[in-house]
C-alpha cells in the first residue's frame, strides 16, 4: 500500500467505495463525479482529483465504470489484506461492532469477543463466540491475532490494555475515552467519537 | 469559533483535553509537551505547535498549567455551546452512544432516544427515555432539537433520514454505512468507522 495517501483521501475513498457499491447493487454501470460530489456535499473537482489517484480507472464518456472504480479502490486500500481481530468488551458498543455489517468486506475479520462477565461468556453474537478474557492469550497465539478492538468500560481500559500487550497484541483500536500507555511496539488508534462530533459541530453547526 | 482550525488539530485538541482532564483528576498541576507527545505517540514539536493556538495558555517553567489548558481548549472549541440531540435507533450502537460517558462534558446533550420497536419504547437508558419514532416531530419542535444521531439498521437509513428532514432536523450524525440523500440545508456528518479503521490499517498495520 502506498503510505503516502493522506488520511483524508483514504477516508473519502472509502465513502466513494460505499457509493459505487450501492450503484452496483442497483445495476448501475456508470457514475459521474457530480453525482458523487452531490451525495457527499463536497466539490466536484475534489472527486475528480481523488480519482486521479486511481489512474482514471474506469473512465468513459458517460462517467466512471462503477465496477472498475470499486475494484481499484479495493486494491489501492488493500481490502484483500487479511486483518483478523478480537473485540474486547461485550457491552453495547462491542456487540454493535460485532454486528456491524460492513467490516468483512473491508478485510476486517472479527473472530471472537472477550469479556469477563460469566453471564456473557459462551454466548454467540452474529456467529461470533464470546470467550472469557482469560482465554485471550492462548487464542491470540493459536489464531495469530494481533489486532484488538477495545470497548471495555473506561475504568478498566488501562488494565485490559496491559493484559493485551502481555498477550502479544500489537494493534489496539481504542474506543474507550482513555489515553492508553503502551510500549512503543504496540500501536494504538484512538477512536475519539467526541473528537469526530466536535469537528462536525465546529464546521457545520451554527 | 474560529472556523480556520484544521480538523486534525480539532481532533488533537480533544485528545489533549482528555489527557489534561486525567492529570487534573490525579491532582497534577502541570504537564509538559513531551509527556503529552509520548502518550499520543506523536512528535513533541507537534504538541508545542498546537499549543501555540492556545496563545501559550498556562505556560510556566515546569510545563503547562493543566487547568488553564483545559479551560482554553473548552473555550476555543466552544464546549459551552449547547448542542441538544436525539439518538435515532435504540439498538446496541444507539444504547452505547446513550451511555457514552463523555458526551456531556463536550456540550453534547442526548435528550432522548427514538425507536419503532414497541418493546423498547418507554424504557430508560442512562436516564434517557426511549420514545416511539412517531413522537419525534412534536418533541423536536417543542425542545428545539435540530441534531439527530442516526444509528438505525442500514435498510431503514434513508427512510428515517427523510422523516428526520421532514421533522426539521438540520444536522445528522450518520453512523449507518449508507450515504444519505438530503436537501442542501441539512448537514450530514458521515461517521465511517470503517474509514477510520482503514486509516489505521493503512498507516500502521504491517
Amino acid at each position: 500500500m502506498d503510505k503516502k495517501i493522506p488520511e483524508k483521501v483514504v477516508s473519502r475513498l472509502t465513502l466513494y467505495h460505499s457509493i459505487v457499491s450501492e450503484y452496483i447493487e442497483k445495476q448501475k454501470e456508470t457514475i459521474t463525479s457530480p453525482q458523487i460530489a452531490k451525495l457527499l456535499n463536497i466539490d466536484d473537482s475534489q472527486v475528480r482529483k481523488d480519482f486521479k489517484l486511481l489512474n482514471n480507472a474506469g473512465r468513459c464518456r458517460v462517467g466512471y465504470d462503477t465496477k472498475e472504480i470499486k475494484e481499484t479502490i479495493e486494491t489501492l486500500l488493500r481490502f484483500d489484506k487479511n486483518k483478523d481481530a478480537f473485540i474486547i468488551g461485550a457491552g453495547n458498543l462491542g456487540l454493535a461492532l460485532a454486528k456491524y455489517p460492513n467490516f468483512n468486506s473491508y478485510g476486517l475479520n472479527i473472530l471472537a469477543l472477550f469479556d469477563n462477565d460469566p453471564l456473557k461468556v459462551d454466548m454467540q453474537i452474529a456467529d461470533k463466540k464470546i470467550f472469557h478474557l482469560t482465554k485471550l492469550p492462548d487464542l491470540a497465539h493459536r489464531l495469530n491475532v494481533e489486532i484488538a478492538v477495545l470497548t471495555v468500560p473506561k475504568q478498566y481500559a488501562q488494565t485490559v490494555a496491559d493484559f493485551l500487550v502481555a498477550s502479544n497484541i500489537k494493534y489496539i483500536w481504542n474506543f474507550t475515552p482513555c489515553i492508553l500507555e503502551t510500549p512503543k511496539n504496540v500501536k494504538v488508534w484512538n477512536e475519539s467519537l467526541m473528537a469526530s462530533f466536535l469537528q462536525f459541530a465546529f464546521k457545520e453547526i451554527e
